[in-house]
């Protein structure tokens, strides 16, 4: 009796102090920006870009010095099949599947020094506090930096098995091929199924990330809650009407497309803020052909793309968009033409995953606002297989894929926080 | 006395067989169109398309052509330095300055039958009645087929004293640049400064060209008397906003380049259509950079381009345009920047060669209105030496510069009598 006594003395010693110690922890602020700032070192450039794309030499030298910090931090590492460094802690609970915490080193040419990094560099942060605080989590955890995300997500895609062999021989944003640079990192793409996951197989995803939008900037709010990474479509958006001499042709006698086309981003952009919600629509790209000064065009072809988290709103819209679109047809004697060319679904956060991240920022006395992420991420892949939750910093000005990009030392102390202390309840609240 | 008799008799019988003949003289349609389909023969393809490029070995066959004509005609002809056809006809007063009937023969690359064909074979049917019917004219009449109009008008510019030396060794629209392709015509750009002529040297210039529009067509009107080859000024455009992230910037966030261009679209057609006249504008050619659909447009570039009669009223309404820019450079927060890339100056035509061209008109029947010219003709060139009138006949649909262009021979015989009759009743007006 005794014995037990001392046992479930030891049991609940045990426990007590995983909780109480775990409620008030926070990160090493001043080791997490130190670990930042070294990060700097593998394709920094002297005017403060960072071009570190994937698979290069400095990609290679990141991991690296990755693999010391998560060794350091108890980890169990090793690359996987599609290049991603992987590192391991046990759980008290070995047989739970494991909570993933993740992101990217990898940048755009001529990129910054906050996309991506923020959220692995706070992970390995988080996995080295655990382990100077002794604390035990219920669930393994493992702690992923993934491959090529800037180059189509390969990394995170290869775990969703969402990558085909089709891809394999395709080139990076740098001089070596998806193959040739998987296997420089040190996996190996004939090995790819061998990293894929099924529903199940992975308990939650968390990701925290810079926000690469102005939304936080603008209102001084410390922390985004991501209520999922919005879904894409886009067309080529064709304009039919009727070339002639721009010196006979009197003006109401033209059937302009380019003015046609002028007059369909107007109605995009009204069919677009009538309704509320955070949608967007973009022409980003046009053309007027023949595209002569002294020519009324007689085509003008647009890319048009919507985004939002509903794909039913996308259509929504887009539906709204083609019905103006016909009118407007009438009108100007032209037609238009409409080709989806791309379509990236949405990727809704978990809803236990946010309410987790809103408690974890309330009790750090963290300002915090539900929002879509507008760009893609690793979480998105991740999304398929398992529940996923995002917290995003702020990024100043919304610079991004920029040498601007910045988000200060607090405020990525403050996302390192919020991650840490979601991990510690969300082990506690999943099964 | 009786010899006195005798001669006065002569005399007032010559003169009343001018004056009488002349006032119901009408062209041979048949023998006109004739011509025209012998023209064909020059450079027209299987397809119904005319490619006959200045200087091009088709375009030498044609003056061969069109000199054997002339000299049926009686005229005097020779290739002038800047490779133009030239045929004189003497007048009773040889003292007195020319009067200048022309047009063009070259076309451009698969280009109509009728753009410049209709006036030089209309000119040279006037030639070749006047001398069937033996008809006197006062002064002497020169007919013309100008060299390169389609590839900047060198034959009538070098008469204007307007072509610089720097131009010589340019490409034509054909296989010869400039010089070699004058040379290869019988002429010889060296001697360019024999062919100009001064202000005085010349009586009157008229043209009869096809309208390249559908005013005509449309009001099946059959005679167009033109006010002047309209002036034209273009910028350069160019519309800085933003460029930021198409996923991550609310609607409201954005100062998007083009959506911004979008709106100087509408602008620049409410301006140029809110006063009274035939001016008009076009935006024909328009980029946006970066130019990706998933990036919101940073800036954007386009062409403007303003044509009227009255370069002050292309002032004014540029002006206007500028105006209006600068008001929705503050809402959208964006920048206009303006850069004049190009002008021509207006060319109005001759009041006493309009009201010449109406009465011959009425004095056949013919409905006709007055217009400007849109497009640039040779008689642009001649406006700055002497007085200068243009006649039009319809395009069908407006179509110029294609194989569909067309002009039935009824209108081409149409334009040929006013032609006729105009030059006859301007040879007994002008001094």
């Amino acid at each position: 009796m005794k014995q037990l006594h001392a046992i479930v003395a030891v049991c609940i010693s045990s426990i007590s102090f995983t909780l109480s110690a775990a409620v008030d922890l926070v990160v090493d602020s001043e080791r997490l920006n130190q670990t930042m700032t070294a990060m700097t070192s593998f394709g920094g450039t002297a005017y403060g870009a960072s071009t570190r794309v994937a698979y290069s030499d400095a990609n290679k030298e990141a991991l690296i010095y990755l693999d010391g910090l998560m060794k350091k931090a108890g980890l169990t590492t090793h690359i996987d099949a599609a290049g991603n460094l992987v590192g391991r802690r046990p759980g008290v609970a070995n047989n739970l599947a494991p909570i993933l915490l993740g992101s990217h080193v990898d940048t755009v040419p001529n990129g910054g020094h906050f996309d991506g990094i923020v959220g692995v560099m706070s992970a390995i942060e988080v996995a080295t506090i655990l382990q100077e605080q002794d604390v035990s989590l219920k669930h393994p955890a493992e702690f992923v930096v993934w491959a090529n995300e800037e180059g189509g997500k390969t990394g995170s895609r290869a775990v969703a098995g969402e990558v085909a062999s089709k891809e394999f021989g395709l080139p990076s944003l740098g001089k070596r091929s998806l193959e040739v640079g998987t296997g420089f990192l040190g996996g190996n793409l004939e090995n790819i199924a061998d990293v894929k996951r099924s529903p199940g197989d992975i308990a939650a995803y968390l990701e925290l990330h810079i926000e690469q939008g102005a939304i936080l900037d603008r209102k001084a709010l410390e922390i985004g809650v991501v209520e999922g990474i919005v879904g894409i479509r886009r067309w080529n958006v064709t304009v039919r009407g009727t070339v002639n001499h721009a010196g006979t042709t009197p003006m109401d006698q033209r059937s302009d497309a380019l003015y046609a086309a002028a007059q369909f981003m107007i109605l995009v952009r009204e069919v677009i803020t009538e309704v509320p919600g955070t949608q967007v629509a973009t022409v980003g790209r046009i053309k007027a052909f023949p595209g002569a000064p002294n020519v009324v065009p007689g085509e003008a072809v647009m890319s048009l793309e919507i985004r939002d988290l509903s794909m039913d709103k996308v259509s929504t819209l887009f539906e709204r968009i083609q019905a103006a679109s016909q009118k407007l047809a009438g009108e100007t004697g032209t037609s238009f033409l409409f080709e989806q060319f791309y379509e990236s679904l949405a990727a809704p956060t978990d809803e236990l995953l946010r309410k987790v991240i809103e408690s974890s920022s309330d009790s750090l006395g963290l300002s915090h606002q539900r929002m879509p992420s507008g760009a893609g991420h690793d979480a998105q892949s991740l999304g398929t297989i398992c529940p996923i939750g995002m917290i995003f910093v702020p990024s100043r000005d919304g610079v991004s894929h920029s040498p601007k990009e910045y988000t200060s030392p607090e405020q990525i102390t403050n996302g390192a926080n919020v991650l840490l202390r979601t991990l510690i309840k969300l082990d506690s609240e999943l099964d």
